[in-house]
């Protein structure tokens, strides 16, 4: 697999060397990125995700030193090297070089192609445990790189059968650690609109839902979980993926939803028609 | 000026570029660091530091690859190769590469030397202005890497002439960015014991103090500001820097306190004559 990666202007193999240690991002966590992906060799809503890394920098404060297109010609000479047909692209913009450790002076791009992230088929058919977890992301508008609850959890989770955590603080549910939630009851679709990041897989599931259910984006209640029928995380690489228990409390009967599974189906005739 | 690094076993020239892009520190913030000096070519309570050091790394499930003793010795020719008198030592262990972007793996560990701090001998001596901010850091015990805010608040720190954050949330002042928080009223020291880095320059003046005044370690409400006669901070570049201004409110008569500057005499003889 020669992947690539491109660094500050120059393409250079993807375990290259390439960071100087006073980086923001290794001192003082100050960075952000966005992580997508290919289906039939497009990257898949480009525009969406471009404008959400805009979008993470602009708050940040941290200027951009390329454009959508220059990015874009980036992005086809590190597809072309990798010689794959499908792969997963990682934009990471940090702080930069910082003589005092403190303060911006020039931002470090990275663009690295990685190999597509593994696939879960029984978890997108029978669905996943998550764990509750008390926390809200810190600038949840921004996709920072600050997911260290997420890697210092990682053994508990694996102990307990569990694919991911659900935030929740004040009685209110975010997000998991990077994808967004929803529930069912009945007809009607639910999903927070506080404390989150807008995911794209979120936005077009919310597009191809609006024809088939009512729709309500507001505040979800950790309450409101005893009487989910249903309950999914949608993101770049889980698609629309069931959920079916939450430590240790079964969401509706414990299986994966109709609709969740309807909704599932309608997002991967979409991914597989993508660019054609 | 010569400085060098230490990283996973090798020196090389500070300035050298080590790091591949895939470490946790640069992808999801999982890092975490200390950072002292010497006095007098001797580190400065350096078993302090040490041991707070252990203390974040078992927090966040890092073995470390060093004991103390090796790294005491990879201190002794970093400061021998300076070639300076005094140094600065950041210590820094990350997650390590992590070929699924998530896990760790292998701890990545490197220590810079560094030049002195800059001195700050007007804020000494006249005091400094703070930004209250509303914000808690999110596993204070843990000296981890996330400095998002300070680095974001930059700016606006210098435009409204403040020198750092004052964290408050629910109505409990934590600490600054950086360093921990002190008031008096009257002969009363008054320093907050949760959601905070306990700072090894705050033991040192608490054990300085404890001869001199009376002390409350416990819960500091910001609503005690307001009838506060003097505050101060404690780090170890900042040693103790008296707080005369707190957003646009003066504490106490908004000069430096007698009381505050009776611990920075204090605190500056031990600096002075520690290794001696």
């Amino acid at each position: 697999m020669p992947f690539h990666l491109y660094f500050n202007g120059e393409i250079s193999p993807l375990d290259s060397t390439i960071f100087k240690s006073n980086d923001l991002a290794i001192l003082r966590g100050y960075g952000m990125f966005d992580y997508f992906r290919t289906y039939n060799g497009v990257p898949f809503r480009w525009d969406d995700y471009w404008q959400r890394f805009e979008n993470s920098a602009k708050l940040l404060k941290l200027p951009l030193p390329l454009n959508q297109e220059e990015a874009a010609e980036i992005l086809a000479d590190l597809h072309a090297l990798s010689g794959e047909p499908e792969v997963a692209f990682r934009f990471v913009l940090t702080g930069g070089y910082a003589p005092d450790s403190v303060h911006v002076v020039k931002p470090n791009f990275l663009i690295r192609t990685e190999a597509l992230p593994q696939d879960n088929p029984a978890g997108l058919l029978k669905g996943i445990k998550v764990l509750p977890y008390q926390y809200v992301r810190d600038l949840p508008e921004i996709k920072t790189t600050n997911y260290v609850h997420m890697v210092l959890m990682a053994d508990e989770m694996k102990e307990q059968g569990a694919s991911d955590l659900l935030f929740y603080k004040d009685g209110e549910i975010s997000e998991l650690t990077r994808s967004n939630f929803f529930i069912f009851k009945g007809d009607t679709l639910i999903t927070s609109d506080t404390n989150i990041l807008r995911g794209i897989t979120r936005k077009v599931v919310l597009e191809l839902a609006k024809e088939h259910f009512k729709i309500e984006v507001r505040p979800l209640l950790y309450s409101e979980l005893a009487t989910a029928d249903e309950a999914f995380t949608t993101s770049s690489t889980k698609w629309v993926m069931p959920i079916v228990q939450i430590g240790d409390n079964l969401v509706g009967d414990g299986k994966a939803g109709q609709r969740t599974l309807s909704l599932q189906d309608l997002f991967k005739k979409v991914v597989l028609e993508w660019g054609r």
